[in-house]
């Protein structure tokens, strides 16, 4: 038995971690059990390992189940490169290729997963116990999860590697925990990167998280939370930030590309904070607050949002008409200030066609402050490209606009009322009952030259 | 002599870092000046040493001194999990608990303080050297520093753990110094976290800091200096983070839940920026600005603050009335912008009896700039638990508050002149002297429906 | 050959790693290369290495050179401290130090450059690879490269070493790169810190980078990338943060301190948010945005340009006038909302003599938004001191201001039209056209008695 506490996945006997690192992890993680079952005294604890990954490809057969507090799993290296591009090189060109895979400390997550598995069945680390105290203090941290493919969805994408379908799970929390860690990692090609439920006082920073289905879903309830820092950028299905009655919730100083249907979704979310963040989307419903989510803060964020440049992306979108808002609230008691919203998109591409494409939509509750956005709107004339990486710089750094947009800043609807507008839009661009709401709206240029 | 700067306290000869990992600190600091004892020459300097603490209980008898630059403890976990819940948990029942102490890379504070000690002597970690240059780039990453138990203060509660008080401290450092990092720690059951004196260009991002009875303490003076994403929460004694005679300091993107005497606490700190923060308190007195506190930003942050929900906490608070604020300043030319706060407290709760509770006040100094803050106000009507969590997440969640409750979001008392107040509040909700303060109050709900 | 991918510098058989770390690293890269030659099958791929390097002094003679992916370099200490302080300290006082130069895991740049060297190849790490797809995930951390010396330029310092000039680099990375880390890296001594052309999803997260010439140079062109919670500032002829062409830049909670030319300097950069960072400098010229740069959201900062305070560094300036700006700005719609502006400096320092400092200044472009920004001015009174520590910090803690100093707080140019200028200054305070412009000044004190 090891007598220490730090374990070297390339140098314990627990057979080959190359084939079958699920099986190697489970097994030290009976070792640890083992040395902490001797009786805590002298206020001596039970405290947990180190599982060190070196930089290689790990074959995952077995799922890791994690049901101890204080174990850490780290690996040396992130590992990501982007599998999407590589998959839509013609396979011709592949020889060329550097490079075909991801790297760094890579988990490859082989689980035998078809389309009936579940999303914990396909999860590469399961973490889930019963009882008390909630498992604590479990951390990953600067290794890769890896779904290696996605797969035929039915769809309409002759690419099954364009689908973000696969069943596979990167990290899944299936019980109530406390203070875990996750940070630096890298997540690709996975349905879902990070799935807890019942989260407190959960960091989840400086990850790179892409190429998945959804990023980060925050379930069931939780508190006293930060998403800060990472790089991410979901599927054109799912979500980079799911939560889900989380209250305390810090999101905070990341940079989100796209796509994501949503960039961030709550659902009854509560006294939270989402700051600070670069938001970068191609559809509509770039953050969405649904059932009664309320009194957060959402300020300081950038939003931009234009149209998909990638060819092998532009048969997918996420289904939501333009008069639907980059920003929609259901909630009560938010404040909504300081946020820059950019619309850079060419007419033809607005839905339904000739629609007035609406920036902040409170579309139910009351009692919400808007104050101080900034709405930028124009046609792009973007070019459509063959390479992700040119075709999106290129439109990035295109803001010589050759027409501008009209836009409903702020739209808030019939049924919420006591809503305060401030400096967000001029009467043009504001579309409220003025009766039952608060409105200051931005002073004009006084020769009216100015439609912004 | 180890020929190699990396010390693995498991794996060297210095005696048992369990029983006493002080003294094995300490001896490797001691071989390591013996290294460097060799004269600089070729730009060859005294690089110092990194300390690894694999993942395990490490009782501290023997302080640790640490006098030498470029110094780096290191561990694998940080190991929290809540000791304040187990301690509140009947003694019968510890028998089904999976684990009874803290975690990972844990340090256990064994030194034998008794309440005649000082804070320096009862410190896990000193540092302390006079001379120049200033001791520069000391780093502590990633372990635990457990203070065990807190003892009896002779007031009111039967739990002595539930004291805050024990004469022990985490890190203290002594003299001035540069570029120090404390990343990725766990800090616990320490009645003072971090102390440290004249700081410049400091570092305190990412750990993991409570059931202290202060987090972290930045005395004497500093500058230049950063405390980002962290969790934490300090006792109902103390300070979650206090700074003093402090500039350029930058407070942001951290989490901070209660307790807390006061969340933040400055005592003549200039120019420096506290936003982007969730703020979290069962009491009045959140953030507090005094002895001429000037020329701050505090911007984008979310304060809440609410009733204790647990039952073994409601015997306490810091003894501050509601007519004291959420915010107070003492200072001159602060800028306030953009911050959301919710009150959300029964008015049976609020002291004095009948009082108005005051969201910002401006208790002295001149020519502050408040705009653009909203403020939601009502009562809870929550439950009391006895599950920590549970009450909390309950509360929380809560935001269908029954009724509202009336503030005085902005008050500028009689002595300070030269304030703007803009858009912070409707005239019911700012009390201040027009005459000498200038003033633009929210728009109002044309129909006067609107109270909040 | 090594088995593993992990590499000990000081335990692999590639030469003296204390005399060239270069050469060591890159016989390691070699090795690397001949374990991936194998063909890539059963998704595995090219996994790159972790090289370590324990704290100790590496001369590095030979450039290093990475052309492969997933390579990570990491030490166990960023080993700051202040080389131009001791560069100031009178010679016969050195033997009296306690240490004379930066250590923990340091590299030293000894490349044999001189005045006709380019920046690449005096660059410690030069990265750069043709083909596709682009070199990734190379990751930097927790190490320190050093330059030991600047160099006479021939201007009228005595003190050679206080030139920032010696054409050495820290990294160099000269292709297209994805999704590269460089963290908790100490930089210092150089003239050009981190360049980086071409980034993609870069992370530029709490670093230690200063007194270099130039801090983070990234060129050519770049999108969704982040410099966050960084601890830097360049020299006085130098950028502590350059980016051109660049798209979805987070550059967010960093501490920047002087010198600096420009603490911030954007080409043609758009879309981009720069946000919550205490921005410090002795110079105007602070934030520059040139070349149309547009769209980009500048909020919740705090500036503060004062007076060098340590003698030594008192003859040099970056040469701009104080009509210029603090911020100054061509370009587009770019929102500026909620910063906070101390200018704070006698006014026999300000150039030209007798000239009203200008705060905001909109130099060409149009449609930009500015908010609820709060200047504050005044004159210091402030020492000068030896101790380049001690009289910052006496000079930042002073907020007792003799008196007040007029300033522009905006300027808006002829040419610039249709910007919306809101709550950022009185009437006296805001020049512009206002027949092009929208306007709302800040409410005035009643009676008059308001100055600031």
């Amino acid at each position: 038995m090891n007598n220490s506490n730090f374990y070297d996945v390339t140098k314990c006997d627990f057979g080959n971690p190359y084939e079958d690192i699920g099986k190697v992890i489970n097994d030290i993680i009976a070792e640890v059990k083992v040395k902490q079952a001797k009786s805590c005294s002298n206020g001596n604890g039970k405290p947990g390992a180190v599982i060190y990954l070196p930089p290689a490809d790990y074959h995952l057969k077995t799922q890791v189940v994690i049901d101890i507090s204080f174990l850490k799993v780290v690996g040396s290296g992130h590992g990501f490169t982007s599998s999407s591009i590589r998959f839509n090189v013609p396979k011709k060109d592949w020889s060329n290729l550097h490079e075909l895979w991801p790297g760094g400390s890579r988990i490859i997550n082989d689980l035998p997963v078809d389309s009936t598995s579940s999303e914990k069945t396909g999860a590469a680390f399961l973490v889930e116990r019963d009882g008390d105290p909630r498992i604590s203090s479990v951390e990953f941290s600067n290794f890769n999860i890896d779904g290696l493919h996605f797969v035929d969805d039915g769809a309409n994408d002759d690419n099954p590697e364009n689908s973000y379908v696969n069943n596979k799970t990167g990290i899944y929390v299936a019980s109530a925990q406390d203070s875990f860690r996750i940070t630096g990692m890298g997540f690709i090609y996975l349905e879902h990167g990070i799935v807890v439920y019942h989260a407190d006082a959960l960091t989840i920073h400086n990850n790179f998280i892409a190429e998945c289905g959804n990023c980060i879903e925050l379930r069931g309830w939780g508190q006293a939370s930060k998403v800060t820092d990472n790089l991410m950028g979901a599927g054109y299905k799912g979500y980079s930030i799911y939560a889900q009655n989380f209250a305390q919730l810090l999101v905070s100083t990341n940079n989100i590309f796209p796509r994501g249907a949503s960039t961030i979704y709550f659902e009854q979310v509560t006294r939270s904070l989402l700051s600070n963040n670069i938001l970068h989307a191609f559809y509509p419903g770039m953050v969405v607050l649904k059932k009664v989510s309320s009194e957060n803060l959402i300020s300081s964020n950038h939003f931009l949002r234009d149209h998909e440049p990638w060819q092998p992306m532009q048969t997918h979108d996420n289904g939501i008409v333009d008069s639907y808002g980059l920003l929609a609230i259901d909630g009560n008691n938010n404040t909504v200030t300081n946020n820059h919203f950019s619309e850079i998109i060419d007419k033809k591409y607005l839905k339904p066609s000739g629609v007035t494409p609406v920036i902040i939509h409170v579309v139910d509750g009351s009692s919400n402050y808007i104050s101080n956005n900034n709405v930028v709107a124009s046609e792009a004339h973007s070019e459509i490209g063959e390479s992700a990486f040119k075709s999106q710089v290129g439109a990035l750094l295109t803001t010589q606009q050759s027409s501008v947009i009209q836009t409903i800043n702020v739209l808030i609807e019939k049924n919420s009322r006591n809503n305060t507008i401030l400096d967000s839009g001029t009467d043009e661009q504001i579309l409220l009952d003025k009766s039952v709401n608060a409105i200051r709206f931005t002073p004009k240029v006084p020769n009216g030259e100015k439609i912004l």
